[in-house]
């Protein structure tokens, strides 16, 4: 067993005490984050079932020996059908009340476990009582910091080189490449690299248009590290910036900045949202405020809480979350400042490296 | 309109002759691939309804440009939460029999679905029904073989740099520098690259292992290039190969070429699977093929039809399916061969270009 196993049992013990309550004698993971989260286990494809007092993670062929290695080969079972394999396990644990999550189960899979298990009473569990992960403990909080300064160290890297002539997806590649040479174990989702009109598009993909002079450029990246997400993006400006486009930036500043300064530990998520949202709205700019504040990230780069008018979870020490307010004027131009924040008891740390005043490359 | 707008009405005309019978009004797609198969909208988030003589792209207003410059505004409907979104246009155009993707929507969407639609009679779609894509039109076809290729083309440039003494993660990451620099919008998966033992693990991450003399080498690797993925397998050997591993290599090699060579329209999938895996049973290596033959590939890297004992589907014209047999010896090393055919009337196309010979770097 690796030496980090220890931090298993914890979770699976704080699990327990959360999920197995009125009467569920077990429950069905087939998010394949929370299997990693509960056991270790890095494949792509699986089930874990959790016992009361014991519990198995359930893999196919491709996965035994990973599998073995990952957790103890005392803890996997290989099934060649999923869904056979965990009726069969069920049945063996002669237990029927079991919990699955809800939103990570398909219609068409709810219905196969029905088939397969008609003595079992499944159960749906909402989100929120599966969101199992939005605390993060020590480990967590380490690769997270890791991910995020290492994508920062890379993108400062970059900067000296991003110039007029480029092609947005000239720019994409460089980081990429350079955050993997970094020891990134991967990007954690396209990188957006969106110049002048394009960043006007909260989610472009770089393409051949070229940086020129005055461009307003939005980046968007991240990491991947341990498993771990990063997430950051800056807003530069390429020679000259307009007066619109400055003021445009300060007031995303201003509504970052003070979004920011309301994390900490009691804290309403929606509350975030709303402090981000007035000051753009009192900016004029509300219009253009077209996507929520931000999101929680781990071992998904958007899971939850998401910070949004209608979330209803209140901020906990060891949340870890990203704060994005932007605006776009189709057409013309898009600003968006992002950082991931840790929450604490009376405040929070911003764990995202690159400094966010305007920064004319 | 994008001028290759025309091959959007066709799919939707096809869809309608296929889903819209047996009373079915409307047929409401969650799967972001089916939307953008049949829309030409290539944001991560989205729903379409098709109706018999009509359809509607719904986003949110992270997408409405974006949304606009693809399908045109008059086809797009921005709404601020989803389920809610759906319900008003149904409502609007007063359909209540409406099918969707039973293996797309998690039971938790579909409970808010029936929550926000009371008179509806929801009717889930089999994947069966749904698998709309599975035949792929010229478009696609041009797209897979430009894809294949420029993925190809890559690890031939990149092969000549392999020696003992890179990392693993050094030669994938270099293989994926090639291949955006190349062309590709993006990989199509996490590039395997595994080294002597890792190679016996057949979703080996690429790791600090260093490759060493005499090692056997799995990459298995793949682009995305306007949507579409390739995915190829090579098995090399750096130095010399044992005479164990050359006998296995053929076994491979040999229930590669006979899958291949039985490929054609009006065969099963499961034969395909039957053929490989019979030859590398009376070869002796049975136990050690420990995954399907194959897959298509299309939108989705992994996508229906499955080459597999179970799958009940005949080949036709058009798919485009990979073959992947492979063997895994724990703790020694592992093989796996792996091409993209096209399915033609008597027989396929080879469409990825790596020569599968045994290749000694």
């Amino acid at each position: 067993m690796p030496p980090e196993a220890s931090r298993f049992p914890k979770r699976l013990a704080r699990v327990r005490r959360s999920l197995l309550t009125n009467g569920l004698e077990a429950v069905l993971f087939l998010d394949m984050n929370n299997v990693r989260y509960l056991t270790g286990f890095t494949g792509s494809d699986g089930a874990f079932l959790l016992g009361r007092r014991r519990s198995l993670l359930l893999v196919d062929g491709r996965y035994t020996t990973q599998a073995g290695e990952q957790i103890g080969e005392a803890g996997v079972f290989e099934y060649r059908e999923k869904v056979a394999g965990i009726a069969e396990i069920l049945a063996g644990w002669a237990v029927t009340t079991v919990g699955f999550e809800a939103a990570a189960v398909s219609y068409e899979t709810y219905g196969k476990l029905k088939e397969k298990l008609p003595m079992a009473c499944l159960q749906p569990l909402a989100s929120k009582a599966v969101n199992i992960r939005m605390v993060k403990d020590e480990d967590e909080i380490a690769a997270l910091r890791q991910a995020a300064a290492l994508a920062s160290r890379s993108l400062l890297e970059l900067l000296p080189e991003v110039r007029p002539g480029l092609r947005e997806r000239d720019v994409a590649l460089e980081l990429e490449y350079r955050m993997k040479r970094n020891g990134a174990d991967g990007i954690s989702f396209p990188t957006i690299v969106a110049a002048g009109e394009n960043a006007a598009l909260p989610h472009a993909a770089p393409g051949s248009r070229k940086l020129a002079a005055d461009d307003t450029l939005v980046i968007d990246y991240g990491v991947v590290f341990e498993g771990y997400h990063s997430d950051e993006t800056c807003t530069f400006v390429l020679g000259q910036a307009s007066s619109p486009f400055r003021e445009a930036y300060g007031a995303v500043k201003t509504a970052h900045d003070r979004a920011i300064a309301a994390v900490k530990a009691g804290v309403p998520c929606a509350e975030i949202d709303r402090i981000a949202r007035d000051y753009l709205e009192e900016a004029g700019l509300g219009r253009f405020f077209v996507h929520t504040t931000g999101h929680g990230i781990g071992l998904e780069v958007h899971e939850p809480p998401r910070i949004a008018a209608t979330t209803e979870v209140l901020l906990e020490v060891g949340m870890v979350v990203n704060i994005e307010p932007g605006v776009y004027i189709p057409g013309q131009w898009g600003i968006r400042i992002e950082d991931t924040v840790l929450v604490r008891e009376r405040d929070c740390e911003i764990i995202t490296k690159t400094p966010k005043d305007l920064t004319i490359l």
